[in-house]
């Protein structure tokens, strides 16, 4: 007997801008092995060739956890089979061909949760590695042997040139940065760089001029920057899967090249315990197990934990309604970004729980899997698979014309029905 | 008229043992400015000459909390002097007299919160500055002023040597190593050397012993390495604060050179959101402002998010019972621990509302603070002091004989009112 299993993941890409709250709101939908694009593809800030990209990523994402599925894997091993495949493109933000920093160095981050152990691995502004997610696993499964030498607790979250030994030390091949630069990547760096410059010296001058009509008695008009320098323009396409096996284990795992022009040794969400990725198996306390990734601005990500706040919410009946609250209540509007004039990010999220209409049935094991995501951000690149289908199917996601990124959300989603069969 | 504050700060420390859950219990109580240390002296780990300096650097970090207090400083600008005091300390694991890590270097992580603002910074694995709080400190206040030049996102957690950099740029002075080191953390470090290489040593030789018994068909008897040589003795002597100030207002910090011999780059939970430091203000959802700092294990304290459940815990309208319940079941009996035969960490929680008995009396606008504190370790040191105290106090709470530290758990508390007078 052979329960199918899903692999649903998700490469959030969107551009920023920046009104009043507005929902784009679908029901929720009880479909067997259907999945709901509601919007249709707007007018975005992505060209129809890089979606194209993308949508080729997710699906060789999926069809790389499937197959590991297919051959018995868990849950944690798929999701790291996808990750390893998003992190690989050059298209995505994450392992190569991530964002440049400052400096023009690469640095990731990345994070891994097992939902039966609720065992967890994290890197943070990792150099020199082509494939984060392969520390943040091994970190986790090192971890599972229990103490080190002389009692030592072993670490769950490790950052830059340290993580970078600990990962050679542990046969992790490095790989040159050089490498892990595309021609994207580094013509990106340059034009942001010289935006930075401009907008510097604009800041300067201005500061200069304010100071010398104030002193005559003249108070300046305001000048705002962001009206004459366009903002830098930093590729979010950061990288997050989430599964469930056919025994109903979970796992998350997240990866994210950071902001373009961030600080060196800047860390966002996707290392960060509760905000870049969940996974919990159901359990005595928690009907549904759930997983969840996220992506978009580490900043907006790890003041709102959003990932476990996501976990947490769709454990109610209604998870979409859950979600949608979740999203409008805990992340748009939340208290801890109430400074911020728009708040960016995505989620993917699955719920399941065994089922079975009849107690003999045959479907006494089958899993009721609902996954659904939002975002507050222009558009997201979502992809999934069950190991019942040939191939992924992907969808981009986008706001409708008019709404606000940052202020308003898209939520979608669906269910299917993974039932065991007689193999 | 001045709202007199109070300053409330723990330097954790214990040794590490690891039965039963145990919980030795103190009913809450309820006097005014009087405080309840329940627990005489036991046979500790510690010596009473180290317990009389603990005792000074609280009284001590305290006293400068309380002068600013005093000068009219908010509750942040409060909790990061007595931060500092501790940090500077040569008897804390913070600052300077950190652990020392595998490769003998000092690596720092700490982080602050704004009850007020709900801002937050935090620096991880940061090496070369004397006082790591004043980063963290610093990053809150420039993610305050808004976003970077071209749009950039401010970060609020940064590590290595990007952090590093990041503090010199912004006017913090480098600090050496080898001031920060001590003649207790070097010999320390050569002690735990040494039981490592023996640790390793016996365990090689245990292998190679091993391995030719079984081919030649004898199964060797289980050596646990433990049994003969003792665990390596790490300082976890992290420190933190909490503070109230006149207008009601909330903050924490806390600060840590981490687990003895960890790996460079390790992070523990002094730089990690919603585990560390949690403050929060008192508004329409919330009625109590709660400030919490934990002490520990970090990768306990990490993956319980120990200081935010602590936080949410103690708005319960029993206070002292729902911390005593979210230490057993969120954290001695947390799922996410499952694996561990023992979970160390203290926490000290202050919470407080406006009140006063007659609505139209002088003390309308009088705080009542309730300010409790637990530990699973051996023992733990507390210090307080109010704006009403001439100097602080301080206690050493441990465990009673017998109880097992990481299994068992001492739960103590106060409240005082701090009344508004005319000044």
């Amino acid at each position: 007997m052979l329960l199918h299993s899903l692999c649903w993941l998700l490469v959030g890409f969107y551009s920023q801008s920046s009104s009043d709250t507005e929902v784009f709101k679908t029901p929720a939908a009880l479909l067997i092995n259907y999945f709901f694009p509601v919007f249709n593809l707007g007018a975005g800030y992505h060209s129809e060739s890089k979606a194209k990209e993308y949508k080729h990523v997710c699906k060789r994402a999926c069809q790389k956890a499937v197959d590991r599925l297919r051959a018995g894997a868990m849950a944690l091993e798929a999701v790291t089979a996808a990750l390893t495949e998003l992190e690989d493109s050059p298209f995505t933000n994450a392992g190569t061909g991530s964002n440049l920093n400052l400096s023009g160095d690469i640095e990731c981050d990345a994070s891994i949760m097992d939902g039966k152990s609720l065992e967890y691995g994290a890197v943070g502004a990792l150099s020199g590695i082509k494939n984060p997610v392969l520390v943040a696993r091994r970190l986790l499964s090192e971890a599972q042997k229990g103490k080190l030498s002389a009692g030592r607790i072993p670490p769950c979250f490790l950052v830059g040139t340290g993580a970078q030994q600990w990962a050679l030390t542990h046969g992790i091949p490095p790989c040159p940065s050089e490498k892990m630069a595309t021609k994207f990547s580094l013509s990106a760096y340059k034009r942001n760089k010289r935006k930075m410059e401009l907008a510097e010296k604009i800041e300067t001058e201005h500061h200069f001029l304010k100071r010398q009509r104030t002193s005559s008695g003249t108070v300046s008009k305001y000048i705002k920057v962001s009206e004459i320098v366009e903002p830098i323009s930093s590729s979010l396409d950061t990288v997050g899967a989430i599964v469930v096996d056919q025994e109903g284990n979970v796992a998350a795992a997240v990866s994210s090249g950071g902001l373009a022009m961030k600080h060196p040794g800047r860390v966002g969400q996707a290392a960060h315990y509760g905000c870049g990725c969940w996974a919990e198996n159901a359990h005595d306390a928690r009907t549904y197990a759930t997983a969840v990734s996220t992506s978009g601005c580490g900043e907006h990500l790890i003041r709102t934990m959003l990932a476990r706040e996501c976990s947490t919410a769709v454990q109610a009946e209604d998870a979409h309604q859950a979600l949608l609250e979740a999203m409008q209540n805990k992340f748009i509007g939340s208290r801890f970004l109430a400074s911020e004039d728009g708040v960016l990010g995505g989620v993917i999220v699955l719920r399941c729980c065994k089922c079975g209409d009849d107690q003999s049935s045959e479907n006494l094991q089958a899993l009721l899997v609902e996954f659904l995501w939002s975002h507050t951000t222009e558009s997201m690149c979502v992809g999934y698979m069950s190991a019942h289908d040939s191939k992924a199917k992907t969808h981009i996601s986008r706001l409708p014309p008019g709404a606000v990124a940052g202020q308003s959300l898209a939520i979608e989603g669906g269910v299917c029905r993974l039932g065991a069969t007689n193999d």
